[in-house]
């Protein structure tokens, strides 16, 4: 991520006057879709904000509040890319709560595998959270461990830009436009690149979870409304397929599909261009190296696209 | 893995006489399958061993050597459970070597997955192996960096027991019997359980890999033959319907299907119900929990079976 | 269908006045969404009208033209049923297009099935065609047979209600509202049941195909303009889960999902409950009868999601 | 299929002493694989016999016959096709039986897409056959169709040859070598062409059904044993890579895998192959006139692997 993380300083230096923003998010929209801003930011603005809490969170027949956004980015264009520095993603309330069962997840039929037995029973958990111990903690009466406690791990479910075109998605799905990826690389550290579609690259967020293992299997993580803060930037006239991540370990591409073997292969064509793009591999050499030191995170296979997320160890990446 | 540890433990207790055999593989075999054995050993007993290296590893158009075995453990039944220590997996040769493209590989169309368009070239990678050091090393002319030097993390792609029935398997499939699941957590320090559908269980192994990332994308690891050895051990009247693991840090289950989608069902839907067997989980509370906790890996998508391999965390298990 | 039928009477012949509306279409939308109405009829009112041509259909790197309407019926509310008898299909254009290759079709990778190899070469294909005769020819200057004529079959690939929610899916989805389903099986004679999500339903139509084989492979039939009328009915307070199609000899669901498992799951599951629901099977009875009586029709393995026609004779139904 | 035909007819021309062998098979294999053969014949000999009837047709519990065979058609070398035409194929018992349920079927989980819930409950049918009038009937106590009479549509589930190499596959698989593909058009009047992996061939039948629907959802078809008569053929040095059918209307090719999306896949590559390789076909233009006259037939997606018949009219493949 060298050639674009140097594009990004010349960016901040620019931005040498960078303010910072607090929203106060009041509704959110239940789609992705272009929509007029709630919020206009420069490059290098920090903009602070939290996700929604809503009735969801508070009884089982509640309504999704919906997604943060749009926030535009003043001089993003349609081939740039935005660049968000996920600065912070803390929980900001005592619990967190998950449902399984029904007609979603990943291990029942759900409204694209549809079958005809009988579905799993609905569950709805509440987690204790402890904001400070930074642990959840779930009472399991029917079972020999009569409770569990276990160390958080926040990320935001949903990070997205306005999706190319007329469409607009729902809130829970994913695509090469970000939107409900449920990554949880997508954490505190982690700096988010979209592809631009529309003037100010409208920007959304939502859809916190405390802890959420790999393939968020049950359909949910620990849902929680989190404080958050983000820095934006942008590689003008930079052109990317899919949303990619870097952390300080690894570059990551998500590709979003249904199997889980498209999913898969999407993530890896675009990473295996990016090594040949911006590190100057050959293709074929790119692919073998890719194979051999490639770590994938199924990040889940519950949504009505499924996403996995290819990694590449930034220290085997060659200097520049 | 309590349960099964301390039934594991009176095994070996009764082994207080336990051997260590020393076999020198000559010639492997291309399927998984009931044959005579060219080993009986008792359970406690050692094998010291190695991984066949062939006409494949020295030429593109050489023979794949086979696997090695089969090995019978004295007294295994069909319904009983096999256990394999894994105390050795070693590069023994300073070579390893890697193909990619033609009609195999995740990125490709393949035999599964056919499609009108030109393939991708094929290509053979001999890296180098510093087995002092533990690293490989690969050239690459076309690349900026004209070269890679990585650490090895040796692993075996194949352990086996003969398949249910009459069924018999070529050697590059995966299943319910183990086989080419080609998972990285089959090294060093792992426990394999696998299921015995024949007396004896007849037990195979082969398919070394120096290294390999997640998913195997290109439809090879740093293939090398490798020194090993195996501590066998029988679980009776233990019945298991997939491949499982364990290491120091994870209870493991390895599901094998087309697509990917219905592998990674087949490791979570077992691993919930050893939650529930053994260690007196609700169903429910199990998915709930493993959903939080869960670390997948994409073990292979090449073969004609993809592997997924669910895992849970031991530190989250309750104490027995 | 008769419980289905008797309704509809009931509705035509409250429609004692029913008018025939003539419309002549000015521009395309290019999504399938809530929007104000071009027109507003009454059920039983017939809409005579003609499928867009456009810049598509004259150059290689022509836009689409987009779909016709939104036409609002009278009275439509959520949960009802909307019926759609297609009185007419019929190419008004002496040529018909189809392209192939590049990142669409079946048969090569596309942007939900990304591969690493070359992808088959973009085609366009302008086929002939003989309004009277009802044929099509095409020159085969590269292969054996010079040309090829063959009868006509025409069909719209898109009939559509606007989706639920706020989502708003391109031209090219199919889906439970209807959309790009590209089923043989939606021309002259067929009637077409759809779910209402809004108020007035909200029906568009377009894509016509003069003619199109099983599946799409290549990605596109005889792409033409049609001349096509249509009746308008609705089925109060009848709630259906997917698009159904009824003819002189089948009773029909058609399934949209990826892979194509899953776009037969979703049809037979909904096949099966209409016969649970409307014609007195036991659910375990139709299960068995559907098995050994259904045919199916895949309509498309092309689109953002495939398409796949579960039918059921209905001769073998039960009197009612 | 005229270069086929007329090799064919140069085979039987040469067969002017052709025999008719009668075996009546005592016990079945249950699996498809190199073995001593139960007959030999010439090329142009026909074989007169019957499928297996045993405890599975008698009892819940019973256990499949398995299936006739091998029998070695004499000069079968690898790489040549074998040719079997349909002579006969008519139920010789009075009653068939379909199953439905537990963990097998296309509509509830099954050991290849496992899930958590609770499975459909077990169905066991028996349908009274009329062979004179050529149909089955089936009582239906919990349907308002108290019975149901339907024509039958008698074909044979199963046709083979012994798999390549030394692999053995159960009775339940499809694959290149033919096997369970359940396809509605292996019936009289079809001719089957399949590759020769090994000497003679190794020619196995069974599993007659006296009626089955497309996809053959619940996961059996009116299974019952049936009288057969094949005629055998070689076609020498010709290879094809998927089982081949031809009859009056379509040549036909079956591809099998998981999911069904790579079986269509599989089967429409071959039959692509085939136009350009024996009628003349330039590759693009085969797939443009393929995707406009396919017709598809959903074989059975309940197998181990799925089955997909891709067919190509006759009348419009070109004279030669």
């Amino acid at each position: 991520m060298r050639a674009f993380s140097l594009l990004l300083l010349s960016c901040l230096s620019a931005a040498a006057y960078a303010e910072t923003h607090r929203l106060r998010p009041a509704a959110g929209h239940p789609t992705f879709a272009v929509r007029q801003p709630v919020l206009t930011v420069q490059p290098g603005d920090v903009l602070e904000s939290e996700s929604l809490w809503g009735e969801w969170y508070e009884k089982a027949s509640g309504k999704w509040p919906g997604e943060v956004g749009p926030i535009a980015i003043q001089g993003a264009e349609p081939g740039d890319t935005l660049v968000v520095e996920i600065l912070k993603v803390r929980p900001n309330r005592d619990t967190a709560v998950s449902t399984q069962g029904g007609s979603f997840g990943a291990l029942v039929p759900d409204e694209g595998t549809a079958m005809l037995n009988e579905t799993f029973p609905r569950g709805r958990y509440i987690w204790k959270i402890d904001r400070k111990g930074m642990t959840g903690t779930l009472e399991l009466p029917k079972s020999a461990a009569k409770s569990l406690t276990v160390p958080l791990r926040p990320m935001l479910g949903r990070v997205a830009v306005a999706p190319k075109g007329e469409e607009e998605f729902g809130g829970l799905w994913p695509g090469n436009f970000g939107g409900n990826m449920d990554a949880a690389d997508v954490r505190e550290g982690t700096t988010v690149y979209l592809p631009v579609f529309h003037p100010g690259a409208l920007f959304y967020f939502g859809d916190g979870h405390a802890l959420q293992g790999d393939g968020e299997v049950c359909g949910s993580g620990l849902e929680t409304a989190m404080d958050v803060a983000f820095r934006f930037g942008l590689l003008k006239q930079k052109t990317i397929a899919q949303p990619r991540f870097e952390d300080a370990e690894h570059i990551m591409v998500a590709g979003s599909a249904r199997p889980l073997s498209d999913a898969l292969r999407i993530a890896f064509v675009e990473l295996i261009g990016w090594l040949v793009a911006d590190y100057g591999f050959d293709k074929a050499e790119a692919y073998q190296v890719v194979s051999q030191l490639a770590v994938i995170r199924v990040a889940q296979m519950v949504d009505p696209l499924y996403t996995v997320v290819a990694k590449f160890p930034k220290k085997h990446l060659p200097k520049k």
